[in-house]
Order: structure tokens, then sequence, then C-alpha cells
């Protein structure tokens, strides 16, 4: 029998209101006296599943648990299955602390999560993580977002989690996660910052006006910003989708 | 811990000369006087991984294993995680003789293949199994093409994961897929009857010639087929990436 322990670990792309695309990270805090191996332990939000636990309900719980976001959007992008993923030096300390069994193999499921950023401020977490055979330990998550190009080394293989995710957004850039990303109006920089991010190239400006109002998924609202550029308001967009709810 | 077995199931798509859409299916057969609960045991080709294999490698071995296809397009699409998917009475008589552990959870990854169906006749594979703890067990697979809408009943979730399979190749079919799935040489009617298999649904011809010679993505070629109604030749086309090779 293969007998594998089997993870989810969330990538949670945001974009906020600096027009920067970010991923949310965390860290765990011991809450007092505690060994402190978990101080440069950077992660996605991610643990394994329970043995009776579907994927995607699994992935929704242990994302509430971590970061207390709920109800978002989740989506499986691809699975993990090195043999030597968790078996680093730099994360066996950490797991020795964490899991009964820390030279087990785990296979993880990335999943892609899409927020409006202004919708979840990071805050601290406290976690409540039982070990089967060992009782259970406490903590806090810290949380963090951070620029796709500031990523710092993360554990495991975090790091190539988030470069496929990043991937699979590129390739499915679409107006449904658009409109998730962005707040309700937007202004055509915005939209523009958004694309240029994900697909990291500059995009001419002219060009990708012409092309997204000619493509008629956006329209034009009444509403204006004042903070538009040499004192010219902006004008704000909705998907035309959006418009109805 | 989770502790789950995982195994890789393959949906092997082919399209063949009747210009149908096909899924390669498998029964295995006892050699000689052992048991028969395998009889109406009609399934995808698909094993456990082992303990330290990836998952890419781990499902072109188990397909080569179970039908001597080899070196193929294989790509996940989707993975199925419901906790009692290998928990159906007609599947436990006949896990009870295959596995060491039959009442184990079992997460499946589903690879989908596509091929010519004229380079892959069934035949019958020898097995070989390992079952841990009780031995090994040997027999034969009978392989069978079967068309996509005379699918029995299949074991576990099987049927539900060739569904998902052609939702996924509904949704990709591209001039790659289409590539793989046709000879070399195909004609305009055998390009519209797989879209139209694939799509669940009949496609206008004249629109579809139409649609498909302005895209630019196949030429003609000089070779002509002797097969074509009304006695008129029908033109042999071939994709423009495979002019080159």
């Amino acid at each position: 029998m293969s007998n594998i322990n089997i993870s989810v670990d969330c990538v949670v792309f945001g974009f906020d209101s600096d027009l920067d695309l970010k991923v949310l990270l965390i860290t765990r805090n011991e809450s007092s006296d505690s060994f402190d191996t978990g101080k440069d332990h950077v992660s996605l939000p991610g643990d394994l599943i329970k043995y009776d636990e579907e994927l995607d309900p699994s992935a929704q719980r242990i994302l509430k648990n971590l970061t207390s976001i709920d109800k978002i959007f989740l989506k499986q992008f691809a699975i993990f299955s090195d043999p030597n993923r968790v078996k680093y030096l730099k994360d066996q300390a950490w797991l020795n602390t964490y899991r009964a069994a820390p030279d087990e193999r785990v296979i993880t499921v990335g999943y892609i999560s899409l927020v409006n950023i202004q919708d979840f401020e990071p805050d601290a977490t406290f976690f409540d993580d039982h070990i089967e055979g060992e009782g259970t330990r406490g903590g806090f998550y810290e949380k963090c977002w951070t620029k796709i190009n500031e990523i710092p080394q993360l554990a495991f293989d975090h790091n190539q989690i988030v470069d496929t995710a990043l991937e699979f957004l590129k390739k499915e850039l679409n107006h449904q996660m658009s409109s998730i990303l962005l707040p309700k109006n937007f202004t055509l920089p915005q939209l523009q910052k958004l694309h240029e991010d994900v697909l990291d190239k500059k995009i001419d400006k002219r060009n990708f006006r012409k092309q997204i109002l000619k493509e008629g998924v956006i329209v034009k609202t009444n509403a204006t910003t004042k903070t538009g550029k040499k004192g010219k308001p902006a004008t704000f967009y909705q998907f035309q989708d959006d418009q109805n709810l």
C-alpha cells in the first residue's frame, strides 16, 4: 500500500490599493516558553487533511483555521508529489516539533485563492494543533501579505508552489478572476496594473484601453475619483456581469 | 497523520477509423483455477502508486503495465477524494482479492491520455500483482476500446472519472490535442466528427469548414482518398504544425 500523507497548501492572491499583487504567507509564533524553531518557518497556509475528509472542504477548513479567511474562491491547480519534498534539513527541525511522523512522505494539493485584499486584513490567529499521540500545542500565526517579487525562501517546496500558481493564474486570468481581485468599482490603471503583475510584463496603456473597451466586458460608471493624476478625475468601471448584482 | 493510499487512473481516449471517440477499459481475467470475482470488474487502467514514486512517472508505469501503452500524452486533470469512493459493496469483493488492506481510503489522481487508436490495438497483457504480505498473483488484462456512449457500469467511481475527463477534453480541446487523436493526414469530416463527439453536439458542416479554414491551422495536402461519398475523392489535410515534422 502506498500509505502517504496528503496535505493542501493554499496560494491566496490579493490585489491591494497600492496596486500590488500579493500572496498571503504565514509564520508560526510559539506562545511562550516553547521552542522557537518556527521563527524562520515562513510558509503558505496549509496542513494535512483528515483521514475521512474530502479535499475541497479540507482546503476551506485549513485556510479558515490558519487565516480566518472563509468561504472564498478556492481551486485546485496542481499536485506536488516529489518524494523528497518534506525532507530538506531546513524543514526537518520544524516538522519534528509539529508532526508525530515527520519523515513520512507528504503529497500536497495546491489550491489557488483570490481575494479582494481590503476584505482580509492580516491579524494574528490562534492555532490549536492536535498531534496524534502527542497531545496539543498552541500558538499564533502571523500573517503577511507579501509582494510576489519579494517572497522570501519558504518552507518545503512552497516557492515552487507559488511559481506554479502564478503560471496557472497567468494562463487562466479572465474577467471572473479579475473581478474577484479588484474592488467592484475600479479604474483602468488598476485593471492594467493587475494584468501587468500577473503577466509579469509592461503593457502599452493605449492598446490595453482600446482592447479592453472593445471586448465590451467592462462598463463605465457615473462615479469618479479625485485621486486621478494631473487633477483630472479618473473614471470608475465595473464588470458588465456585476452590473446587476 | 492522514495515511491515505494514492492511486492514479488513466482515461485513455482514442479516435478510430470508424470515426468514433472511444475510451480504453480493462477487465482482469484470472489465469486458471483462481477466483472469478473479477469477471464483471470493468475499470479504467489504474493502480496504487509506490511509496517513493512521483505521480507522473507512476502514471506512465501503471499504464504501461496494464496496457503496454508507453510514452504517450498524459496529463493530470482532477483528483477524486470522496472518502467512500472504494467502499461500494460491488467493489469490495474484488478489492478483497487484490489488496492487503481493502478498506483503506484511496484518493485517486485522474490522468487524461490521447492516442491515435490505430497505433494501439487491444490485446491481452499479462499482469503480475504483488500484494504486500500476501505474495503474488498473476493473470491477464483484457483491454477494450469502448464508445463513449456505450460505457458500462464501471468499478468504483470510474464512470464519474470518465465524465470529468470528457468535460476537461471539451474545455481544453485544441489543435494539439486534435492532432494527437487524428492520423497525420485527415479529412474534414473526420475532424468535424471528432469535435462533435467531444462537444456532444451536431455541428453545421458548412460553418465548421468555413471556421476551421479561416483559422489557418490546417492546410490542404496533395493526397486524396477514394472513399469519399458520391465517388468524389475527399481531400486530406494536415495541421500546420505537422507540416515540418
